[in-house]
């Protein structure tokens, strides 16, 4: 009998117990390190609702620290939002055996790094998801549209247990993609979450249909999307210009909705401001790239969401 | 006996009716048009509490309309907001009577043409107040702080008219100066409005010293008034670049507070959007300037503005 892929979950937010539910089903003997919904998830599971179809995600087991585990993960999930007040390595330090993969599913650019030279030894998988979903209460998860996921090896390349995982993603029915370049992928992501996800806090709470209306906020989305093409095409990952009018068109077809960062707004909860635009803005400093739109942004945010926290 | 100066206020908001009043305690024969708060001031005039001391102005006459005037105005002062839907031509014109002067004691940059135009035969004295002044119910305004007026003849020049305004002022014991270069003098005070009235609202409601604090906002000011710095070289009004730096030092030395604009917001009232940033990026455009950082605030602002009147 072939053994089965056993794996860890870091973060049983919306889009981490979503994917983990999904590899479940396919078979994995997927185990959750749960905090604050620790007695929900371990009494009763997570109940998903899907367009793909509703289901139950039963954890193998629920533990309340990575250093409970006890086991060697052959893939350590990592689904937790990406803030500087999350120190993951620490996180999940106590987990990462020799053979170990870490994936990284968040969202953000230029994420990977630190974990990358934190684990020299271990692998660190890339991994992007195209996917509305939320967590309506502990234990309950909403997956409202999309579901498509993206992974590669970083910093380049899709080794053989990316392609475990990408099977197994495949055996679940969902969209899965693996790519050489995940950076790449990245910047491609980043190209629409850049400027619609702080455009949608900055201007008080607009959904992604009245951003795009206002002519002067799809120009300045526009804007800020040269500036992202620019650092991508410095950073050896080179985004298209067309790449521009396809989201403008894209954003204007789109059903109307809020935004994960106005979502995490409205609910006062931190908001990816580092991940999405500090380190890009990191990476246009040390290429030397003018920035003016990106800069404005950041600095309204970063005020914004400090507020939004005090 | 020396005939009374005749004066004629549009807009019986906080800065019109204090300015007004003042000329009234002065000795000037002050008329208002008053709208919504027409049947309290004819009926009580309007009461400041002021730190100059307070005091009880009741106009010589008290109008729904210009067109029932029926005299000939030395000054007609117009105080209303600058906002696309207000016509201010349309609102003086029954008024504006050969030798009548036509005073704009209003908040922006480049306000003054279209009246220009519009009555090429008559004087345009351009305004500036630095006050802080609310109108805290219908005939009632009260009067914080500052109280410095400085006007000029439009585009330039101190013309006898202005001498008399500037007298008139100084009797009743404000600080007031004319300037031959009122223009450049308008500069000066957007230097400051451009960046710190719109952060304070699109920044969800800062007051100045919250702004002033956040190294980033401080930062996105100055770029900010960079911007606007180079657009008043290119209109022949240079600011010195030095004035960047005085401004934060100023800002950071003040006592925190809400900024008119933020004010507007706060009370879902029109915000002077046009006026402090859109003909400010007019003019840019006309010298063929890059102002990204100006630009941002602009779109944001609108669709915060467009929002929060809908």
């Amino acid at each position: 009998m072939k053994q089965k892929v056993k794996i860890l979950l870091f973060g049983t937010g919306a889009v981490g117990s979503f994917y983990a539910g999904k590899l479940s089903q396919a078979g994995a003997l997927v185990s959750v390190v749960a905090r604050s919904d620790y007695s929900v998830v371990k009494n009763s599971g997570i109940k998903i609702k899907s367009i793909y179809g509703d289901f139950h995600f039963i954890p193998h087991r629920v533990l309340k620290s990575g250093a409970d585990y006890n086991d060697v993960p052959d893939f350590i999930i990592v689904a937790t939002k990406v803030l500087p007040e999350i120190d993951i390595c620490d996180l999940i330090k106590d987990t990462v055996k020799s053979g170990s993969s870490i994936v990284l599913l968040q969202n953000g650019i230029d994420i990977e790094k630190g974990i990358a030279m934190a684990f020299p030894g271990n692998e660190i998988i890339s991994a992007l998801a195209f996917v509305c979903v939320s967590r309506t209460e502990y234990g309950f998860v909403d997956h409202q549209d999309y579901g498509r996921i993206v992974l590669g090896s970083y910093p380049s390349g899709i080794s053989s247990k990316v392609i475990i995982l990408e099977e197994l993603f495949r055996e679940s029915g969902l969209p899965v993609e693996s790519t050489n370049d995940v950076i790449a992928a990245r910047w491609r992501k980043l190209l629409w979450n850049a400027p619609f996800n702080p455009l949608s806090v900055i201007c008080n709470g607009a959904d992604t249909g009245e951003l795009i209306q206002h002519n002067d906020i799809r120009k300045l989305s526009e804007a800020i999307m040269k500036e992202i093409i620019i650092i991508s095409k410095a950073d050896g990952h080179p985004l298209d210009e067309s790449l521009i009018r396809k989201n403008v068109e894209d954003t204007e077809k789109m059903t109307p909705y809020k935004t994960s960062m106005l979502l995490d707004y409205e609910n006062k909860r931190p908001m990816e401001v580092e991940a999405i635009l500090g380190n890009t803005l990191t990476l246009a400093g040390k290429y030397g790239i003018n920035t003016p739109h990106l800069e404005t942004l950041y600095a309204l945010l970063s005020i914004i969401n400090k507020k939004n926290l005090s």
